[in-house]
């Protein structure tokens, strides 16, 4: 029906068909080819900010041992043990006791760069073919004080050539710097790819984000940027926001009230405060929001086919969370209402996708991103 | 073991392979092949007395919008958007407003007859591709007050040459002007076949209703008709309700104390009075049972291979309803104790079927009926 | 890695493949070429102690009926009716009214030998093919007063043969006179042969039972045998028993407080006596754990592939249980904990193993019981 469509601007696309929602094999195709190989966020680098600490992450079936170790360094492990399979570290976070990753089943222990140290009980005559078995790496890397992990290990390229020009967005921001004020999560009945998809357009925005169609003038338009409208060149030299993006008049940030919450970030240009919000995206497992005062960092979970789990974590400058005139909740349930109703119309999307007639959709060219996403998940598939 | 058997009116048979009743891949070939095949009951059509009333139903994964058009017609969809492929009502019942199916997500709507009516922000420039997208039509059919669809949807051969010569056997009963005067639900632990061959014997009748029994005297012999008797010719004199069917003495309808729950139905023969029962069955969905004073008719949803929910209404003229004298725990608590009783030995068929020996079991001579519905199922499958 | 090593009384060992403790068609096998092909410990043949009593107990999916005929012998049987496959006995124990094993569904009725005896309604004018509608048999032994069936029917070997020697480890207990004093069951979220891989070697002990390893200073060195410690040679004239084996100074039996919980055992040796513990094991069901004063019997259920459920008793003399002095929580509460623990760790083991890079673990010299559990295992699965 919609093949012969070629107009450039104005072409209607398919979506992915229906059964990657709901499918149990397609489900574990995608653990495999984009979860198990693709970078993944597992936290900020000061939920483990002395040597000796560990947190543990799980990403499909797989559990992760991140933990830095005596010089600082950090370093990500299966959390597994080569004797009999143990799980090793039992708490979401925690301290290496002594520099020693120990299973508490028979007491192997291995050090901080994962070599095995220590057997009890044979230390002494230890039997042969025991020495290669130090426990299974998982790459690492910290950029900008976000730890993220890759389960395809010694074959994964480097977190900065994997993600590309998309890291320089935030060069203003000091991410590095910023502490996590509040965290949420929630679990949300869809596929993983249903969450992204609604990430990636705004034609849901007026109806489904009022209070944020509201502050967002642009988005009560149903499009992202400008230059989504195809008539923009009328509105070129407009400064609605309306029409050029950007926050409403006396709004500065992603708050109840609109106003900051704290001194804004200093490195900030004109242009990056006038629009007020800026986004990172780094699939499949996170995005940043980041505005003049705050920075919000969202976490993706694949729990089974219909069901993600989502984290969000509100990072802010020192100087913010010590002020006397803080106020946490006009700092974050603005967005915490925005993420609420995207919930429930991502579980709305999950809900029809079984429909006997029903093969795909269709995508609109304002859903360009959307497409543009999917495009990723069939080429990720693909090899 | 029974392969040698011929004497025609005391063969034994062979009853369908163990595995069809727990086995997932079969349950998912039954729903493909008979559930999203036949006509199904959703529901009585008073349920949307007025145009733009709908529900939705379930049959197997597949959620069906029905509805009442401006014009008074019943149309049926499935209830999932063309855009991205969203659940578009969710309430079980409710009221179009403004003759619109809107989905909740990007607000695409649609007319009653299922046209793509409006897309919000895209109004004018509409892209190209767009005009085949309505809703995907499901068959639908109103029957004197009862509503079936058609997952099979142009496919689907009409409701009466599906159905045959059985819908004339109530033909006396007034079905259209029922109404719904009491419901019931319960999710019985068993294969929705095993309710069906349980419906179709009464062998079980002696043992597990005996207030059944006492009140329709050829039931506690274990069969249906007089002519399920192999010596019937010997009783065909007889008066004896235990011979030639029907209520007991004193006995006019399926109520507690046996007597009426309202004035009787005007154009019953006197034959269908003396029995006092009468059945309809519509495979796979529902039958009717109906009497001299009321109408019950039970309706079945699979949930999953051992699952099924059952569904009872109970149907009365007005007048009954309406009346200062009628008793609905009179009316209604006889037969909810008899499914009650049938729900149980349901639940205790299917608790046996794993047996690593038990391939099949046998259907007795009085199982004819069990026969005839195997043997429907079989041709059902194999086409 | 280790495939060059041969040194024999060093070398280690390739665990089981990881996906044998997780993978859903692996856990069917098992219980297809093991649980249904061996003899399985239901219970002791006290608990039904009078002809016409029963019990059912479940081995993977099948249910076993297992019931004193009027003779006093014990039989067993599929638990499912050879007319339309109903579950027959429902509750986990009973009596047979009448001798007779009655469906409640249409009422056929079997003897104790399993045959058809009653079909009402039909008990004159029977039709052909019936004669053979047995209850499908299972077979079933008594040994030393422990009940133990195999659902390979007329295709198992005895159970003596299949046994073989170990029959006679406990030849000087009273096995046979012993009484269930007390019972538990506990669910463990880990595989079958998890539970028994912790089982078969002690080098767990020294961390994960600190009182039981004061209790048997042998289990302290990591080892359950004099003859594992490689300088054995170097202790043999040892008296400690952490060289020679058995209990600490002081202590009889396994209780809270080392002593006897009621009088020892008439027949048993001056070096059993020394060493105080003694262990048959009869894969994959169960072991029975024999002290001086009383014996403990763990039987084992696998529920999914990674949940086993596990029930033990503790066995005394009927002098010891109607002493007025015997204290039951000192006799029960000692290996209880020692259960707890292992159960622990059972469920830590399980839940490493789905680490991608992991494909098996190694077993060390000590481990050579679990090696042979294991070959067992591979062995099990080849025929």
């Amino acid at each position: 029906m919609y093949e012969g469509v070629t107009s450039h601007a104005r072409r209607i696309e398919r979506s992915l068909p229906a059964e990657w929602y709901f499918d149990a094999a397609q489900y574990q195709r995608e653990l495999e080819r984009i979860w198990y190989r693709r970078w993944i966020y597992v936290g900020r680098a000061d939920a483990i900010p002395e040597p000796l600490d560990y947190v543990t992450h799980r990403i499909g079936t797989q559990v992760v041992l991140v933990l830095r170790d005596e010089r600082g360094a950090i370093r990500a492990f299966h959390n597994t043990c080569r004797h009999r399979g143990s799980a090793l570290c039992r708490a979401p976070s925690g301290r290496l006791a002594g520099g020693r990753i120990t299973c508490a089943y028979h007491g192997w222990s291995y050090n901080l760069r994962g070599e095995l140290a220590r057997l009890p009980l044979h230390d002494r005559p230890r039997p042969d073919g025991l020495d290669g078995l130090g426990l299974y790496p998982v790459a690492v890397t910290e950029w900008r004080g976000f730890v993220f992990v890759n389960l395809a290990s010694e074959k994964a390229s480097t977190f900065e050539s994997s993600a590309g020009d998309v890291l320089e967005s935030l060069a203003h921001w000091p991410l590095a710097e910023l502490q996590v004020g509040h965290t949420h999560s929630r679990t949300v009945q869809c596929n993983w790819k249903i969450f992204w998809e609604n990430y990636h357009e705004c034609l849901h925005c007026p109806a489904v984000h009022p209070a944020l169609s509201a502050l967002v003038p642009i988005y009560k338009r149903g499009i992202m940027e400008p230059g989504d409208d195809p008539d923009w060149i009328d509105h070129s030299d407009s400064v609605d926001p309306a029409y050029r993006g950007g926050l409403r008049a006396n709004a500065v940030s992603w708050t109840m009230n609109g106003q900051a919450c704290g001194a804004s970030f200093a490195g900030l240009t004109a242009e990056e405060r006038r629009i007020g919000y800026h986004y990172l995206t780094l699939l499949p497992s996170m995005y940043i929001a980041a505005h003049v005062d705050y920075v919000r960092v969202v976490r993706l979970q694949p729990v089974s086919p219909e069901t993600t789990e989502v984290f969000t974590q509100w990072l802010f400058p020192a100087a913010t969370l010590n002020s006397p005139e803080f106020e946490l909740e006009n700092a974050v349930r603005f967005a915490a209402q925005v993420m609420t109703e995207d919930a429930a119309v991502c579980e709305l999307a999950q809900q029809g996708q079984r429909a006997l007639s029903y093969s795909c959709g269709v995508l609109m060219p304002e859903e360009y991103a959307v497409h543009d996403f999917q495009q990723w998940v069939r080429a990720e598939l693909a090899h």
